[in-house]
């Protein structure tokens, strides 16, 4: 019924065993016996789909799938066997006839609100919940043929989207009249709608466009340039400031197809731009360039930072890298998948080994305060003997 | 700096003061002597600004707005004082000096992950810390003029949408081409970018377009129509499904205008309808209109909720009324406001007097399981001696 309505395939069932039998692996090494999956990307991560439901996974049994609604559109989507109920209560007693509420059992703490929780513990009747996210989080971290194949369909819709950029982006033109046209083309390319990000006042746009002020401008949020907004109550994302010759336009862009997430930015301008963005695009570019050189399985993520931290103070621009000021953020790269703050981090902070089928933005860029910020956004899978790119699309500046 | 990049009033000194004394005096009832604010529209609703902070609300003394980040940006915004904070655990020695850290604590335990919960309690020297979002979420039903005003101008981007609609609705489209045209014309009229949903996998899209199939998808959200989206990984909003002659395209659009959110539904046609459709239409009109006719600050929820439903009966369509079999919803009505599931809900299952200044959606809809759904949605502003329309938008079936 559904094949009409949709596009992109649906998770391939080994895929889903595979995933659960991951996670069956690290909860026995972990000690813990029963796995409650709650969060709508982690049940479509284990389940291939993502109606109400809750998944029950035993380290030692089956998996049980319960479904509240809609049974008929879970039963298209996923492999396993599903087990309808009307309401949540119902499932303690499902699991209990399995014998399976006992042991240690976790949950996703870090996004279960409180409310929840104490009522799945009560339905449950334990005492003490572990955190099961860091298990989960460990497993979504490499991605499968199949993940990176969604992740490249999402990679084309980019593409797309910046060539439709090079015809319309003229002087004149308010950052959010850019942004609607461009979120309009990339929707009709099969974006899916919208991109998810993991955690509490997590919010975000899929197009950010930012130019000389607003490009410099903070925001709560942990991004090096979050934009304006056109109002204070979503203060990020393209403002009503308009392009003008000789400041460079960027344009942020996330694709998610079929639920996987790719980032990416790239320079626009009218006409001569100064010399400082001339420059620090060329660092940008310069410091991408490096890393496709020596980033591969085994390199640490914190030398991918200090490298690119080391050029930047090498060309006078450390003052401005990576934001200016409160505005400063300590990473320069983040991974991708289902939401756009999965792991890896690429930050100076936390060791993170690279490996094979890793997939990260990295996005070196300069904010020069009063002025306006220029930079560059590519994704990047780790292969075992370099980096690939998600997309061919050029991260030269654009004249228009 | 930022009044030349946002459009929309900052929250008026006056009113900020209000809804904290408001909230004072609420505290004060409940036996609360603190209340920690953190999640992003409550603060927002509290100070003003949606900044990286933390609102401390003691019953019996002044507020502590603690901002992380961005201070200039917050200090634009809000009328408080600023209480600036390097990292969150620097809050706990300053409010122990205020000496506010005595008496009963409360947090909005409906939204607070678990882990920054147990967090937070440790920070603040906590053992036990009560839910504070009831009292948050009774403050919030009721809107003040400044924020009618908000909501109104929220509803002309709603017209707008609609009246271009009408222009380009054509048969063959597809659902998801034809929200991208509107989405992007709703962002250049001031849309803000994205609605609120409160609570634990809450998400919507902007606009929902349904047509024959997808407007009977069931999905596993808590709504009459949700779509088939374009894949299972957003089970929702517009599918790849073609506009056909004879069957009704419904718009469902939310926008957003400085914070606050409307949410209409208009049935568009190509040709002729079948007559299950125009009865479908016709009723919906009549409960909408009765509704007006009997229903203002005094009545309750439950009893508009049954009139509508007597009426649907009274047509033989019960079966049909708000959603069929698995997807039947137990709601007419919700409210509205920074998010789009505030109270009042208008359902049998909840008693609600409502009041001058209540805000909320009013969708009556009919859902003919293999065929396709007719419906329309307004939003009511509760007045003393009626229901006020947010749009002057007509009502009627737009043939195209």
């Amino acid at each position: 019924m559904l094949k009409s309505l949709n596009v992109g395939e649906l998770t391939p069932k080994d895929e889903i065993h595979a995933r659960i039998n991951n996670l069956k692996a690290r909860m026995e090494e972990q000690g813990i016996a029963l796995a409650i999956i709650l969060q709508n990307v982690d049940l479509f991560y284990f389940t291939g789909s993502l109606q109400k439901g809750v998944l029950a996974v035993s380290a030692d049994r089956d998996p049980v799938f319960f479904v509240e609604k809609s049974l008929a559109r879970a039963e298209e989507e996923t492999p396993l066997e599903i087990t309808p109920i009307k309401k949540d209560k119902d499932i303690k007693d499902i699991l209990s006839d399995l014998g399976a509420l006992r042991g240690r059992c976790g949950m996703e703490l870090d996004v279960l609100p409180v409310l929840v929780f104490e009522r799945w513990k009560s339905i449950l009747g334990y005492d003490n919940i572990v955190d099961v996210w860091p298990l989960i989080r460990d497993l979504r971290i490499i991605k499968s043929s199949f993940e990176i194949r969604q992740v490249k369909r999402s990679g084309e819709i980019i593409s797309r989207v910046f060539e439709k950029a090079k015809e319309i982006v003229r002087e004149g033109m308010r950052e959010v009249d850019i942004a609607a046209v461009l979120e309009s083309e990339g929707r009709m390319h099969g974006h899916q709608g919208f991109l998810r990000m993991r955690g509490l006042n997590q919010e975000m746009m899929n197009i950010y466009i930012t130019h000389g002020l607003s490009g410099t401008i903070v925001s709560g949020a942990d991004v090096p340039i979050s934009g304006a907004g056109v109002t204070h109550a979503i203060p990020q994302g393209p403002s009503v400031n308009r392009a003008q010759r000789g400041i460079p336009l960027l344009i942020d862009y996330g694709a998610g197809y079929n639920g996987y997430i790719t980032d990416e930015t790239r320079a626009y301008a009218v006409g001569e731009l100064k010399d400082i963005y001339l420059k620090g695009h060329a660092v940008a570019r310069e410091i991408i360039e490096e890393t496709m050189d020596f980033a591969k399985e085994g390199i640490d993520g914190t030398e991918v930072f200090m490298r690119a931290l080391h050029k930047a103070k090498h060309e006078g621009l450390e003052e401005y890298f990576m934001g200016y000021g409160e505005g400063k953020v300590g990473f320069i790269g983040h991974g991708l998948g289902l939401e756009i703050n999965e792991l890896p981090v690429i930050t100076p902070r936390h060791k993170i080994i690279l490996q094979e089928g890793m997939i990260f933005a990295f996005e070196p860029k300069f904010i020069f305060p009063g002025e306006g910020s220029v930079g560059i956004e590519v994704d990047f899978i780790v292969r075992k003997n370099g980096l690939e790119r998600v997309t061919d699309s050029s991260i030269d500046i654009v004249y228009v």
